[in-house]
């Protein structure tokens, strides 16, 4: 652990923050600087969310997309925009009847990365896309919820769907499942660069979600993306107008070339 | 391209039905008889509807069900009947990175299929299954609908999957995604034979799509199928109520086998 | 044919509970033990129930929970638990249009099943996971509701998907297909061991699914299962208050290890 | 167990050739029709062996290949043909963790179909096409070996790759894998109805195999087949030899017509 | 038809190079210029072939490889270069049992293809990456060899696998299997453009295929590709001799950077 | 980077071994004990070594297995037994084709972990099973080679396919592909824990491979595993040899049981 995280834990845990169910070693970062509320605003006042972004995205040549056929909402209507806080999860050596036989300890956690986040972060659980193991249920997506977190992420399976559903916090995941974790996987890394389906997430990087799927927005560039958004929405709604009115192809031509050339 | 497609491809410009964005060869057909809306009506009619239609198809030996299981609705409790009219998508050469690098031309178009197209028309787009780029978004969806169409199959995926739910657009896809098709797909073919899975769709031929996913009626079977069809329904439902007041097997029993003997 | 279960066959036929479509060596059990309506019940109170059945077996070291990522139930918030009835279906032969072609007698049943089932019980039906053969649509289920069975489990499709969900007779499945399982699979044997996915069921088994799943509980472990849950059930209960309430990490460590520990 | 089945197990009891790790009941059939060599040796003198079958098959409707591509043979250039011989394996309850803590005895065996076999037979075993549990390894391969059997296709994994092709005993399976099936899988039935991918084998059917994948000629066809296929490879190689000759269109066309009109 | 091809159908018509099995309509280029055999054989002459080309694609933005993960050679070691052909086939609407009942006309075909090409040339036929449906076996593969063609990429499957092999005709596809094509599928295009995988070949690019999968060279990149591989190849010869050397790290990193860095 | 750690990173700069085109801080272990050579050779002289290897797993209530299915050797007959030094490679977020535009440094590497490895190490690379980007290829498995690795697994795939099986350096990998991994992929770790399909890989545990597939043993359990072994081998041998010779089952039959009883 680099000095500075090993100082910004002593105060975490002086403020009641630390769970101390990870080694201290495998949580990389505890302080990085979030996007601004206003620019999260800003997102979240998009339509189609994913898919403006993956558009800006497109243009950097930044690969930052992944399809809800991969990771899907756990309810439609779902939205979130927020800073990625990150695990990275392994599978167990021991299978789960021997962590049974022995009394292991638990080596899997999420509690201790909802008392490192900070409202409004959106937690981005990396399991490999495993279909069958749980990374997370209700009563952790309660917890998120208590602490501010805006939604989860996880690539990976979740369990408890119905109760998390009636509890409306916002979830994508790759699969459904009963199986606990517990026993099967180990937190072995908080805050580190993790994959979802093929496409990396660095903490803090903005996680924007919708019913089209993830999209992953580089810290850097938070800004120009929805400065370009919203940019494009202008002459997409002067579009939208235009067809529902019936206008004629030699009227609407011109604006369609012009969207996309620019 | 054949004398009397580009006949009728110049009485189409003059009535400004050509948005020009897609090359005259690449056009197969453009007028091609339609099942006629008495017909579609009495397959609207259908309470089970590609149960019954895929009944039939069997009975005559043609393939032409593709289960929900490899190409779902977006919405539940959708259902559409109508003709199709076709797109033939192929990957592009270059990277989409590299797309915009060049500012190359976008060589992507549903817009000239609903133009194309006649009211009640369902539009069918082949882009091999792929699950990560987009065939069409809201946007599309809005002008399909104002032009019309009754709705679209996608041997792909679609974007804006919200926006489409509300704007009460019938569609069924193989995945979802925020990935445009820009700089991804080329628009190689209209109005020629397509396939959904590993069922073939000829332009005219009747698409039927509900919650158990979509059957295509060839050109010449479609009257013989829905005749079929509603002599069976009668049966159905008379062996359906005796189910409900609980008729005993020996009552229940010859209805049964006679059902399927015919 | 074992003696027992021929002696059975003859009073079942008496009593007007035989459809006689299946061979009668092709049903290895008619009477065997349920679990009792008060411990069904005491199962249908417990609100995550797969996720909290599934804990209780990883403990006893029994593979038996099969994620809702590959067994869905057709609608959400369906919930079921009841002994298991069994199909297991083998495809046909001949492929359909020649079945078609010799008009063969349709050789698979689920009618059979409904007729020697209890109420309360759940049927499992076993094609091989099979993606596009239906085993079951909306008359099917019409039947098996009216003879009082909670639901029914296929590891396979099914079909009528919109019937079905406006029956409310509740459904898992792997796929939803409009291709009749007539001419396509045959039931090769009732009421013996199946497999769901990679879980193996006993008639009499209790079946328990809803969102996250489907459980299978051995019928010697039923009432230690559910013994287990409601012991555990309290202490969760306990921490989720706490959670909500905003309680410190220090009084919520020491339940939250105890929890896990005994 | 019929009578029949009962009296034959008696008779190879005495005779040494029942091992007694699988029930009674679990045994179907024993003595049942052979094909005779004769016949095996005429399929065996067919260049592309299952290719051949499979047309033959597909002109009497029915599904009896299976393609490389899901079956495939451990070791090039191996040709097989003879009488199945079935086992049906299901998953075990327990974990196998929990099965080695409680010392259960082993319920999977492949030994006890060995000595049931005749020589010449072709073992067929069903797990459901798992990728990961072995059905057989070098040593069960060496006593099938010593016991006359033909060769093994196994719709499931097996183990010891090396050793088997080294020991040149004809092996077709799904996958390749080090893990045991001993306290994963258990023999539920010999000599019942298996289905390899999506192909069914009844005990008795003839089995035909080679690079290209896995045919199963019904017994009742075993003839009729062989028959067709030297009528019809006298035509191919006349073909042939045109071809290499080199011979003009006009010449091959009348053949090439010919040759599929029949 | 577009003119140009109607008279060099004409002309190889009168050349006895026209079977007539497919419609005229359906072939799309019949002369279109090739890649000179001294290319060709520069591009023979590279070791690692389409490890080399792929690498200068990826400098150009061009998505041209197709990994042998999806697409494999039928013998390890074989290599082919050589301008693409093109068949595209759709799988028919009835199915095979229907076709043979109705004594129906086989529609697809190789044939014509052989016929149309030039010694040298590669055919590549796309039927969607089916794994089940055979496009060509060793009779085919006999003919395309005595017409001179270098081998043939396809992405569906083949059969006659082992004959295919002991003639030495080099083919990749993405399946092996029994099933003929004939009722199966039709072929709907020739020297059209066609998809392998995820990338697109055009007639006249330059196929270039080994054990590591398959690279298309588009025609206008042909000779700037093989040029920047000869550049790149002396640089690499240097580096691979100090290695087996044992040079120290501070020798070859130098080199190490500038390889990349050029 | 810890501080042991740093200091043998020191040591091994001075001594020539540090290529630093990885940061320092992504080294997690350069020192660790290695597994001694004449247990590599007791392990080296089992025959059937991953099944043999798998079953004391088994037993230990490890899963260390992971079947050829999933990770499939290079080369038929292949072997190899070492410690292992790992990789964890993430995907990049740029587009490869923006990396080529902006002309970024290569942030794979193969290179530092061959000169940070002792000879008889096998290096394990995690990539999370992605089949088409290239892990490795023909010049780095002649570094590793000259550097004394006894071999390479690879979770992701590998190019130069017929250059490393001619160089006799082997390899196991999920996927053989074209494309390199520069720009495609970054080493975000060396030496930290990995993942194989679903088996988790330590540096310094002992990998063992064959055609069967791979197994991971846990540092601490190498001895107690080959001691196991062996015991087993000499029960196995003399078993292997009646069935040879034909002996009756009431002969072998004690000897099988006994076998796996203990």
């Amino acid at each position: 652990m680099a000095e500075t995280v090993a100082a910004e834990y002593d105060e975490y845990l002086a403020a009641g923050r630390i769970w101390g169910l990870v080694d201290r070693e495998r949580i990389k970062k505890i302080k990085f600087p979030r996007v601004p509320q206003e620019i999260v605003k800003r997102y979240l006042a998009v339509t189609d969310l994913t898919t403006s972004v993956s558009d800006v995205l497109d243009s950097l040549g930044i690969a930052g997309a992944v399809p809800a056929s991969y990771l899907s909402p756990l309810a439609q209507g779902q939205r979130v925009v927020g800073p990625a806080v990150t695990i990275r999860n392994l599978v167990e050596r021991k299978t789960p009847t021997q962590g049974y036989v022995d009394k292991d300890f638990i080596r899997m956690s999420t509690r201790d990365i909802y008392y490192l986040a900070e409202p409004g972060d959106v937690l981005v659980t990396d399991t490999g896309g495993d279909l069958s193991i749980s990374n997370m249920g209700a009563q952790s997506c309660t917890v998120a919820k208590s602490r501010g977190l805006a939604g989860s992420i996880v690539y990976g399976a979740v369990r408890d769907a119905g109760s998390i559903r009636e509890l409306g916090y916002p979830v994508w995941s790759k699969g459904i499942t009963p199986l606990t974790g517990k026993f099967r996987i180990e937190a072995i890394e908080m805050n580190g660069p993790v994959t979802l389906h093929d496409v990396r997430v660095e903490p803090g990087d903005l996680m924007v979600a919708d019913d089209s799927g993830v999209c992953v927005v580089p810290f850097e560039h938070v800004e120009h993306v929805i400065d370009e958004i919203e940019s494009i929405a202008a002459a997409e709604e002067k579009m939208a107008s235009l067809i529902v009115e019936g206008a004629p192809i030699s009227e609407l031509k011109p604006l369609f070339r012009k969207r996309y050339s620019s």
